[in-house]
Formats: C-alpha cells, sequence, structure tokens
C-alpha cells in the first residue's frame, strides 16, 4: 500500500473498496459482540471492544484471505488502520463529544447536587495523581527511560484514568431501581463533572506537553500559568458560545427544516473541533464546548433527535475501532501484563478513595461511600479517545495505549457485578436517616415502540419546562433521570413500555405529567380527526 | 502533504483535523447553498453542487488563509480531494444507493405500469447510444486520438447520461398537484426502470472497459458475453438475495433494537458494495442490490426510517464533494465548454426522444409525450457517482469529469420552467380521452411535525399493507406516490400538513385511510390513559 500514489489509478478505488469492506465487517461484528456480551450478561460496550482486538490487524485482521492476500484489516504504514477508517472514527468521537456537551446542563446541574460535585473532584483529582505517579514510578521498566511527572506519557496515564462512564452504573442503577437512591443521584451527578473535568485535564495535559517538548522542564509556575490558559480557553470558549448560542439558534432555524438544523449544528461543532485541534488543544474539547454552548437554546431536542440514528452508527465503529488499534502482541510481555493490572487496580482504588472520601464527609456511611466509589468505576468513551490521541499523536507508545485499554475493559468488566453486590444489601448508605424512601413500581405499555418513543420525547420537555434537570443516562438503553429539589425521577423506556423508578410520593407527579403528555396527544388526535370530515371538498 | 508519511507524529493528527474543519465547511456551505437556491426558486441540489466547486480546490479551497498556508480544501497529490473525505463521500453514494433500492418495489411495479418501462427503456438507450456517439465524434478533439464507440471515455459519457433523477420532477408535479396525471404516473415508473437499467448499463460498461483495456479490441459476440454476464451477476445476485431476505431479517431481528438492525443491513450493503467492486463491476451496483433484496421483507420500513438521519447528513457531502471535483479552470477552454453544452443538448433530446416516442404509441399525443420526456430531462446523484467513478479510476480526463457534471447542472437548471410552462398548458396529454378528471384538492394539519410524521409513517404502511406500491419520490421534501391498479394516489408532508393530490374519486378512499391510521393512533392514546389510572402502586 505504501508504495501507491493517491492519484495512481487503482489507488483510490482499491482503497475505498477496502473501506466499504472494513467498514461493514466492523458493523457486523461490533453489533454481533454487542449482543454476545450481553447475552453474557456483560456491558455490549465490552463485546464491541473484544470484536475490535479480535478482528484487528494483531489478531485475524491480517490474515491472508482468498483475493486479499494481506488481509482485509491490515497494518497500514504500520498504523493499524487507514487514515479513511480513522476519520470515520474520529467523526464518531466528535459526535459522540457534541452529544455529551448537548445534554450538560451545568447551570441547573450545579444548584442540585454540591456532593456530587466533591464525589467528581475528589474521583478526578485522585485517579489523575495515582495514575500519573504510577506511570512515574514504572517509567524505567515501560518506556526503558526514567521519566518525570510532567512527562507526556506519564500525564497521558494520569489524565485516561479520570473520566467516569455513567452508562454502566446507570444500567445498573436503573435494573435494581437505585436510580433514584441518594447514592445513585450522588453517583450520576459525580459523573457529569468527572466529563467536564475529564476535558479540562486533557487540555491541561496537551498544554504541559506542548511545554515540556519545547523548554524540556515544567516548573511549578509554568504548570500555573498552563493550567490557568486551559481553564481560561475552556471557560471562555464556552461563556462566548453561550453568548453566541442564541444568535447561532437563529440562524439554525432559517434552514427551516430539522433534519438540516440538526446537519448544520454538527458542522458547527466539527469546524470548533479541527480549530481547537489546531490552537494544539484536542478537538473534543471543541466538539464538547460547542455541545455546551448549544444546551439552553430551543433547538437542543431538535438536534439531539436528528444526531441520535448517527450516533447509533457511528458509536459502535468509534468502539471496535479502538479494539483494533490494542496490539495485544504486546500483551505477551509480562511486565506490560502485570502493570496493566496494577494501572486498573490504582485506577479503581482511586475512584473509590477519591469519590468515597467526599460522600463520607457528607451525610453517607461507608456503606453508600463505597457504594458511590465503586458506582464511578467503569471508565469508558473519553479514556479511549484520550488514549487514542496519545497514541496517534505518537505520546504513547503501542503498549500503553494498550494497557490503558484494558484498564477501560477491566473497569468496566468489575464494576457490575460489585454494584449488584453492594446494592443488594438493603441497608441505608446514610448516616442520619432521611424519611424511609417506598418505592413505587410505575410503569405504562404502549401499543408500539414508536408511540412510546412519542410520550418520552413530550415528557422529557415536561420535565425540561417544568425547570427539572434532565440527564440522558445511557443512550441505546434509553435510561433518563430528572431531577429538581429533592425530586429525583428515573425512567427507562425498555421496547414499547416506560418504566419509572421513584419513589412512592412522586406517583402523583408522574401521573399528571404522564396525563398532560397523553391529553396532548389525544387532543392532537381530536383535532386530526376534524378535517378528515370537514375539509374534503371536490373541485 | 505528500511526504508526510501516515505514521509519523504530526500525519494523522493534521489529517484528522483538516478533515473536521473541511467538513464542517462542507456541511455549513452545502445547506447554504440549497437555502440559497431553494430560496432562489432553484433546485437545491444545484446550490450544493455550486457550493461545491466554490470551495473546491480549484477555487478558493487553495486559498491560502492564516493557518493554513495551503488553503483550507487544497489538492492532495494531485487528487481534489483527501481520501479520508473521499471515504465518507463513498459511503453516502453507498447509502443512497442502497436506500434507492430498498424503495423500489419491481414486482409490483412491473404489474402496474408497462407504460413506463417502455419509456424508461427508451429514454435509456437514446441516451446511452448518443452520448456515447457524440464523444466519439469528438474524441480527436477532447482526448487528442480519435477513439471508438467501446473506448472507456465514450461509453463513460454514454452511461453518464442515462440514470433519470425524478427528485425534482417530482417536486414541481406535486406543487401543481399533476403526480397523479397519466403523464405524471408514467414519468415516475420510468424513473424506476431508469435506475435499474443506468445500474446494469454500468456494470456492462465496467465489463467491456475491462475487456477492452485487456484485448485492446472488442466484437459483438464480447458484447453479448460481457453484457449477458454483466445481466447475469446482476440478476444472479438480486435473486439470490431475494431468496436469503427472509434469512437476513430473521437474523437481522436477532439484534433486538430497531437502530441495531438498521446498522447491521448497512453493515451488509457495504459488505456487498466492497465484493461487487472487488469482482470488477461498482461499489453501488452492490449496494443497490442489497436493497433491492431487502424491499419485500417486514423490516424495510424499520431499515429506511433509521437510515432517514444519516441520508441527510451524507448526500449534501455527497452532492457538494461532487462539485469539489470539478476543475473550473478546464472550463476556460472554448472547445470543452463547447463540447459541454453540445453533450447537454443531445442528452435533452436523447430523453425527449427515447421517452417521447414510446408515449407517443401508447395513447399519449405530441404534448403528453412531451410532457414525458421532459419530465425525464434532469439527471441527478446517479450521473454523479458514475462520473466519479470514472474519474477516481483515472478512466475519464478531468475535463470530461467537468463536461459530466456541467450536463447535470445544465439538465437539473432547465427541467423545471420547461415542465412547468408545459404544464400550465390545461389540455390534456392523452389521445383518446378517458373520463375526465376531477382533481380534489384534500390536505389535513396537524399539530406539531412529528405528528405529521407519524401519520405518514402509519399511512405509508397501511398503503403497502393494502397491496398498494409505494414510491418515496424526494426524501428531503418527503413526497410519495402510492399506486394499485387505476388508482393513483400522490402526497406530501409540508411541516406539519399533509397534502394529497388525487381524484375526487379517491377522496372516501383516503379518509377512510386517516381514518384508519387516526383510529389505530386514538386507540393507542386510549390505551395509554388506562394504565394511567390503574397500574400506579405503591409497593
Amino acid at each position: 500500500m505504501a508504495s501507491e500514489s493517491l492519484s495512481s489509478e487503482a489507488g483510490i478505488t482499491y482503497r475505498m473498496m477496502m473501506l466499504a469492506i472494513q467498514l461493514g465487517i466492523i458493523l457486523l461484528t461490533a453489533k454481533l459482540g454487542n449482543f454476545l456480551a450481553e447475552k453474557a450478561g456483560l456491558p455490549g460496550v465490552l463485546g464491541e471492544v473484544a470484536a475490535g482486538i479480535l478482528i484487528g490487524p494483531y489478531l485475524l485482521g491480517s490474515f491472508a484471505l482468498p483475493g486479499f492476500p494481506g488481509g482485509i484489516l491490515p497494518l497500514h504504514d504500520g498504523f493499524p488502520i487507514s487514515p479513511e477508517l480513522y476519520g470515520i472514527c474520529s467523526l464518531a468521537a466528535i459526535v459522540l463529544l457534541f452529544m455529551v456537551g448537548l445534554e450538560t446542563d451545568l447551570k441547573l446541574f450545579l444548584r442540585y447536587s454540591l456532593v456530587g460535585s466533591f464525589v467528581g473532584l475528589g474521583g478526578v483529582i485522585v485517579s489523575f495523581v495515582l495514575g500519573d505517579l504510577l506511570a512515574m514510578v514504572f517509567s524505567k521498566t515501560l518506556f526503558g527511560t526514567a521519566l518525570g511527572f510532567f512527562s507526556p506519557p506519564c500525564l497521558f496515564l494520569g489524565i485516561m484514568s479520570t473520566a467516569t462512564s455513567v452508562g454502566i452504573t446507570a444500567r445498573i442503577l436503573s435494573e435494581r431501581q437505585k436510580l433514584d437512591s441518594p447514592e445513585g443521584v450522588t453517583i450520576l451527578a459525580g459523573a457529569v463533572i468527572d466529563d467536564v473535568l475529564g476535558i479540562i485535564m486533557l487540555a491541561i495535559g496537551l498544554g504541559l506537553i506542548s511545554a515540556s517538548s519545547t523548554t524540556g522542564k515544567v516548573d511549578w509556575l509554568d504548570i500555573g500559568i498552563i493550567a490557568g490558559k486551559a481553564i481560561g480557553i475552556w471557560l471562555s470558549a464556552t461563556v462566548l458560545g453561550i453568548l453566541a448560542s442564541r444568535k447561532i439558534s437563529i440562524v439554525l432555524k432559517w434552514f427551516g427544516s430539522r433534519s438540516s438544523m440538526a446537519v448544520v449544528a454538527l458542522g458547527l461543532a466539527l469546524i470548533l473541533a479541527g480549530l481547537f485541534e489546531k490552537a494544539g488543544l484536542a478537538m473534543i474539547i471543541g466538539a464538547y464546548v460547542m455541545g455546551l454552548s448549544l444546551t439552553k437554546t430551543d433547538i437542543n431536542h431538535v438536534i439531539r433527535e436528528n444526531l441520535e440514528p448517527i450516533f447509533h452508527l457511528l458509536v459502535p465503529v468509534f468502539f471496535t475501532v479502538m479494539g483494533m488499534l490494542v496490539n495485544v502482541r504486546l500483551f505477551f510481555s509480562v511486565k506490560v501484563l502485570l502493570f496493566g493490572l496494577l494501572y486498573t487496580v490504582v485506577a479503581m482504588l482511586a475512584k473509590i478513595v477519591g469519590g468515597g472520601l467526599p460522600s463520607l464527609l457528607c451525610n453517607f456511611n461507608m456503606r453508600g461511600a463505597m457504594r458511590i466509589g465503586l458506582g464511578m468505576l467503569p471508565r469508558g468513551e473519553v479514556a479511549l479517545i484520550i488514549a487514542g490521541i496519545g497514541l496517534s499523536a505518537g505520546l504513547l507508545p503501542p503498549n500503553v495505549f494498550g494497557v490503558g485499554v484494558l484498564m477501560t475493559l477491566l473497569t468496566t468488566l468489575a464494576a457490575p457485578p460489585l454494584l449488584v453486590l453492594i446494592f443488594n444489601n438493603p441497608a441505608s448508605g446514610l448516616r442520619r436517616h432521611t424519611e424511609k424512601q417506598t418505592k413505587a413500581d410505575l410503569s405504562f405499555t404502549f401499543s408500539s415502540y414508536r408511540t412510546a418513543e412519542l410520550v418520552v420525547g413530550n415528557l422529557l420537555k415536561l420535565f425540561e419546562f417544568k425547570g427539572f434537570y434532565v440527564h440522558v443516562l445511557d443512550h441505546r438503553e434509553h435510561i433518563y433521570h430528572a431531577r429538581k429539589d429533592d425530586i429525583v425521577i428515573g425512567f427507562q423506556q425498555k421496547r414499547n413500555v416506560i418504566e419509572f423508578d421513584c419513589d412512592a410520593k412522586e406517583i402523583l407527579l408522574i401521573n399528571s405529567a404522564m396525563y398532560k403528555v397523553l391529553a396532548e396527544l389525544k387532543q392532537t388526535v381530536q383535532e386530526l380527526i376534524k378535517p378528515v370530515d370537514g375539509k374534503a371538498a371536490a373541485e
């Protein structure tokens, strides 16, 4: 491949053919991996990453097949995938972080969850420091040379372990109806702050890396300046974005059709992502900031709704490609494997300590603190994106990238059984008991998936309109969380059923909200039936 | 760029940054171009291609900007776009043809439109022969050497002019409520056959090209064998696909969620596309065959619904990238420009003659035949995809590629005013008058876009269930066509309004269909309200 020029006759046609087959196989194996993992009671995302490792260039991908002497997914000039496939993967990362941004309502969030903020902050700081320190201690073994705390590989291993992926915890809490428990609320709030802090940590880390690569050393003053600059850029871009958001939404509305609005918004996110990268920050930071800016606009829902199927197409590609980037052969080295396991254990302890300690200070007992810490364990897409940035920029050697993926997989694998175990104990996690919760078992069955989807959409809008802080916990499993003052309502759409997870005293509120949504639907139907009688008129 | 290796540190990160900015700018300018064109009363797709020409590497794209000394959309090793951007464009072409295939119901179609088949066939044959002949006659001027009828460039210029793009005609017919006129029905039926024949012509053409490049000459026996082989491959793949379609749909249903089904189906289309390319045919043929195979399965609707937003994201990228591929500087050559105009005129005449003559033989008068011929004028995505294949495979020189794009633009530009002119005349296009049509003016207004969308979705399913042949005429403008025996119903969703275009005698049928759809909705709402009273129970 290396010798083929782009402009050569066979070149681009051949590459496009390979891309189509590769992408097709990735989609198929990703969905198959997801399916099999869930059948086995494991998080689906594990199946997607595992599928990627299996079909990647280091295992089956470079296996010679008839017509494909180099294999279907071979190495490209030493890089595990072709730039055109990596392009689709980058697009996926941008769509992902744009969606995360769109769903983050910081203002309402801060009003409702101080404890969550402390938990998130604690987890991030402890994870970063321990991850970086561990890399520093073992740098001689891993990199062949002793590295400092502020060396790029150590910084990356620190940053990678910061961001919690809340989807898996949310799914387990939803199954056990614990979304509205004090622990559940705190975990989910902590995860929001986690995203924000993870992004800021990445910005600071990249600043430190560029400083240390030019001057060789950084002192504490530099660090302060770099951190201030990164936070400053992030903050000012976000504030500017929020200030401009009304104008942006007016411009977007010019385009009339809903799909056009979403496409143009994504276009803006792509441009901002590129400009952030150009400015020495990462693309995902720009995409996240663009999303955050548009959160409070009235077209937020329209954009999210139209990006949903694009998300469902691209995200499995993202996880599978991350698996493909892992050179499993490097794990045959005992020291890499051992370091990977140690790094995973430290990453888990960091969240338990960093998330648990602040909880202990805020009316949770040891059990509650443990629950919260364990809920923050799983790492996911953000960790993988950060590892991918390190690998593709040449700042992380392939074996350290593999360590990062291993940690993501193992934390995701370890969290569910531990959470099930500790939440099965009915004892309270609070030190001073507040009024005992009476759990309500509320579910609504609809005639079709589509109707349930329509009701959920209208319900989310109604909650937001009523001043609730609404949070999408898991896109693929349709788990939602609405919060206002001391009211916490979790709900999940399972095919044509909507299941609520709430306190018994919230039943009235939910029923009246459902009534309102359904009354609106009913009125619509009534309005529909009128014109059928009236308007038909032959010319 | 050429000297940068893929595995080099800056390489892939830089390329991804450029891809994000390029894609963002493409989405923005595509939508802006579409918007401005439509404001000016022109087809939106013209705006998208024009935007591409403007921002492409031959005009603004290679303009130096601060931070981008080579411009934002520069040439890549002589090719107008980077492979990663072309990859997204190829994905768009595959999604497009997969959707076209999914929407083609050949069995029902053939039962209802013999005239349409003749019109389509006539238009394709005359366009192909005239286009190829013209290229042959001018080959000395264009290519510097005299070429035969079966030389690759001549074949490409023939094939390019075959496929009608029905979207623009459908929009104009819908506006003037002529979707159900005898001419309208014939045009729309002809366009379906056009797609199939265009795909088969491309398969034959690629066979001829590979034969003539190995042996240098082809005789009539070769042509027969090649054509037979191409049709054979196409037909057997389609038949095999249809036979396997039930099994495929059972497998797809394993995946449970609707979005997973659509993603896996697209994965299969991608793999088949790649394999067709590998076998010497084009990728779009494989994608089309996969779509055609799944038409009659019950998950057809699910797949189409979930691919819609992906289509809305990718298709503007496709048209804009096609514009970017055009080297406008080549049009400064008078002979290229003159040939382009001549080629366009011949392509127009070919459809008028080739589509009009069979109409004259089938109860249409001169006016009717002219209307049908003009309705088949506009060329679109398929012509551009074929031209793109020729360019990227090195079979078409850049100036001839430009001629193809020019023809697409001009036919698309010329059709609307001509059609408006000839359809404004209220006189009948039939020779023997059948019973006079009484036009009905039927429209239903709903409370929101989403409700109207839901009703349209259910209505389409109901029509199909009742044995109607349902055809999506224009995705972006939501124009539909349902046909059964002598009943023809056109309808369009305009934001929250559904407008019908039909004969007065069809009002009863439409009203009862709408009643049925609304009654189902009403029952759903009733079912919804029950559980709100009943199911709530505190534990």
